[in-house]
C-alpha cells in the first residue's frame, strides 16, 4: 500500500476558520468569545470537504492512506494564549479524529499540540496523551517555534522539551517537526519559514546529544528536510568537525518526507539520504496547488517524481511508500494490522 | 580564467578579531575603547594569512581570482551600535583593499556595509561609495538581517532599502545577500542562519515587485541559494499562484553561487537553474574546512563537483567560471581588462 505521511485538513469549512479568528479576538475576554460547540462541523461538511479534496486526490494519484493532522498554518500558536491554544488543539484534533472515523481506511490521525510562546512544552503532554491513548492518534506535529517566525524560544535540544520527549518515547509516537504560520514579514510562511524551520531544527539536532538521552525518539523533518539534503556535504563536514562523529549517526532518529515539488529535488533526496530514512509525503492539498504548465501535472503530485527515480529498487520503493511509515509510526502499523492490512 | 565569486578574509590575525571584541565591549564608552590604529595588520601578517591560506588553495585547486570580502560572521552588525559598525566596516574594508593591492591578480575587493539594527540602509551609502569610487571595490555584501537571527527588521523589498539600491544601480555594483553571525540559539550561524537567509530573501523577492522599480539591480544569493534550487518546483508553483508570473522572471536580477559541498547538490543546481545564473564560488576558507573521509577531498573544493557535472558544455563552464561573474560584476570585468585579462 501507499502511505502519505504528510497531510493536513486544509479544506475545512470557512465557519471553522472563522471560529478560530473569533476565539483569538476574544482570547482575553473568554466570556464573550465563541462557544466551543459553535466550532461544530457536520458529517456532511466533512464528507464534502474531504470527498472533493484529499480523498479524491488520493484516488486520482494512487495513494491509499494519509497521516492526517490539523492545518499547520491554522495552529498559529503565536496567537491568543495558552488557554486558547489548548481549546483550539482539542477542537482541531477532535475534528481530525472524526475524519478518520468516517474514512478509517484512508486517514490515520496525527495531532496538533497546545503550544504557546513561553509555555512549558510539558503542558502539551496531557493533550498528546488524550489523543494517543483515548482517540488512537499515531503521531504528533511539534512546532519548534511557537513565536511564529521570531524564534524567541529555545532550541529543541533544550531540557525544557524533555518532558514531552519522555511522553513521546513512552507512547512510542514520533513527531513531525512542523511550524505554523509566520507573523514575521521577513519570512513567508510556506515559502520560507517552513523550510527554514526544517533546516534549523536539523542543525539543532546535529549539534546536540539529544539522541544519547532519547535513543528511541523519532522526528520526521518535512518538506524534504528543508535545505538539508541539498547541503548534505555541508552537514557531513560540520558534523565531523564540530561533533567528531559522522552525520549518519542521526539517522536512527531523523527521517525526511518527500514533499519536494519537482523531480530533480526528489531524485537528489533519494540519492543522498539512505532509503530507510525517506517517507513518502505530498502535503496535498497544501502550499502549492497548481499545475506545472510545462507538464500539466500538479506540482504536489510527488508520487510521480518518485516513480520516475529509476535508481530505486522495488525494495527501496516499498520502504519509502509503506515500510518506513510502519516502522517510524508503530501505532499506525498496529492500526493497519488490526484492519487486516 | 576561473573566478571564485565568494571568499572572505577568514584568516585574519587573532589581533584583528581581538580589536573588534574590545571595540564592541567599549561601544558605549568610546573614549576608553581601542584606537583605530591598533587594528593595524602588517603586510607580513597579510602575506602570512593569505599566502598560507586562500592563495595556496587557489593554486592547489586551480582557480585564478577570488572576489574577496571581510569575514561574514565578524561583520556582526547586531553587536555594538551604528558608530562601531561604521568604524568596523571602514577598517575591515581597508584591510581587504590592502589584500587586493598586495595580490591584484588574485583578489578583487567586495565591501562590508555599516549596517546596524534599526539604522536606515541609506546610512550605508557613503561607505559603499567610498569603497567603490575611491578604492575600486566591485561589489558589496548586504545583510538582510542586521539583528543577527531574530529578523526584527523589514523585508528587502521594503522602501527603506531603496536609497541603497539606487546607489548600487548608479554605481553598477551587485550585492551578495549575506548575513553575519547568529546570536539566536535556535539558528546555528553557518549551519542554519546562512541558508535560511538565502531562502527567505529569495522568497521576499518572489513576492515583491522590486525589480520593476530597479530593473538593473542584481543580487547574488550565496550558498547555492539556500534551499531554493532544491525546492525549485515549489517556487515555480508559488510564483505562478501568488504573483501570476513565471519564476524565471526573477532571473535577470538574481544569481546563485555554487557553494554547495557535495556533487549531487551542485549537479541539481546546474540542472534546475539556467547556466546564465550560476557563478562559481567556494567560500573557502569558510564554514566547512575538513576533508570528506570517503574521498579524501576537501568538502569546499566545489570546482571538483562542477568539473564532474558531465551535462555541462564548454560554453556552460565558461559562463559559470568566468563569463557570468564578468557580467554580474561589471567593475570586475573593467578591472580585469585594465590588467589585460
Amino acid at each position: 500500500m501507499i502511505i502519505d505521511c504528510h497531510g493536513h485538513f486544509t479544506t475545512v469549512p470557512a465557519s471553522f476558520r472563522n471560529w478560530r479568528a473569533k476565539q483569538v479576538e476574544y482570547a482575553n475576554d473568554p466570556a464573550n468569545g465563541p462557544k466551543r460547540e459553535d466550532a461544530f462541523v457536520s458529517d456532511d461538511e466533512i464528507r464534502e470537504a474531504i470527498g472533493n479534496g484529499q480523498l479524491r486526490l488520493q484516488r486520482e494519484r494512487g495513494s491509499d492512506l494519509t497521516l492526517f493532522s490539523p492545518i499547520a498554518g491554522l495552529m498559529s500558536h503565536h496567537l491568543g494564549n495558552e488557554r486558547t491554544s489548548l481549546e483550539w488543539a482539542q477542537i482541531s484534533n477532535d475534528l481530525v479524529h472524526r475524519v478518520t472515523q468516517l474514512y478509517p481506511d484512508n486517514f490515520a490521525p496525527v495531532c496538533q499540540l497546545p503550544q504557546s510562546p513561553g509555555a512549558a512544552p510539558a503542558n502539551s503532554v496531557p493533550e498528546l496523551r488524550r489523543c494517543v491513548e483515548e482517540l488512537g492518534f499515531v503521531g504528533c506535529n511539534l512546532n519548534p517555534d511557537p513565536s511564529g517566525g521570531y524564534w524567541t524560544g529555545r532550541p529543541m535540544s533544550d531540557r525544557e522539551w524533555y518532558p514531552l520527549y519522555e511522553a513521546m518515547v513512552e507512547l512510542d509516537v514520533p513527531a513531525m517537526i512542523h511550524v505554523a504560520a509566520s507573523c514575521n514579514p521577513c519570512h513567508h510562511g510556506t515559502g520560507a519559514h517552513y523550510l527554514n524551520a526544517d533546516t534549523s531544527v536539523f542543525m539543532q539536532l546535529l549539534q546536540s546529544n539529544l539522541f544519547k538521552d532519547f535513543p528511541t525518539l523519532r522526528f520526521v523533518i518535512p518538506h524534504g528536510g528543508g535545505a538539508v539534503p541539498y547541503h548534505w556535504g555541508r552537514y557531513r563536514g560540520m558534523s565531523l568537525e564540530m561533533m567528531e562523529r559522522p552525520l549518519e549517526g542521526l539517522l536512527n532518529n531523523v527521517f525526511f518526507d518527500t514533499c519536494v515539488y519537482h523531480h530533480p529535488g526528489v531524485e537528489l533526496l533519494t540519492k543522498v539520504v539512505p532509503t530507510d530514512n525517506v517517507l513518502f509525503g505530498s502535503e496535498m492539498i497544501g502550499a502549492v496547488r497548481g499545475r506545472d504548465p510545462n507538464t500539466g501535472e500538479y506540482f504536489d503530485d510527488t508520487k510521480k517524481y518518485l516513480d520516475a527515480c529509476s535508481a530505486l529498487s522495488g525494495e527501496d520503493r516499498y520502504k519509502i511508500y509503506e515500510g518506513n511509515a510502519r516502522r517510524v509510526y508503530p501505532r499506525l502499523d498496529a492500526r493497519l494490522k488490526a484492519r487486516g492490512k
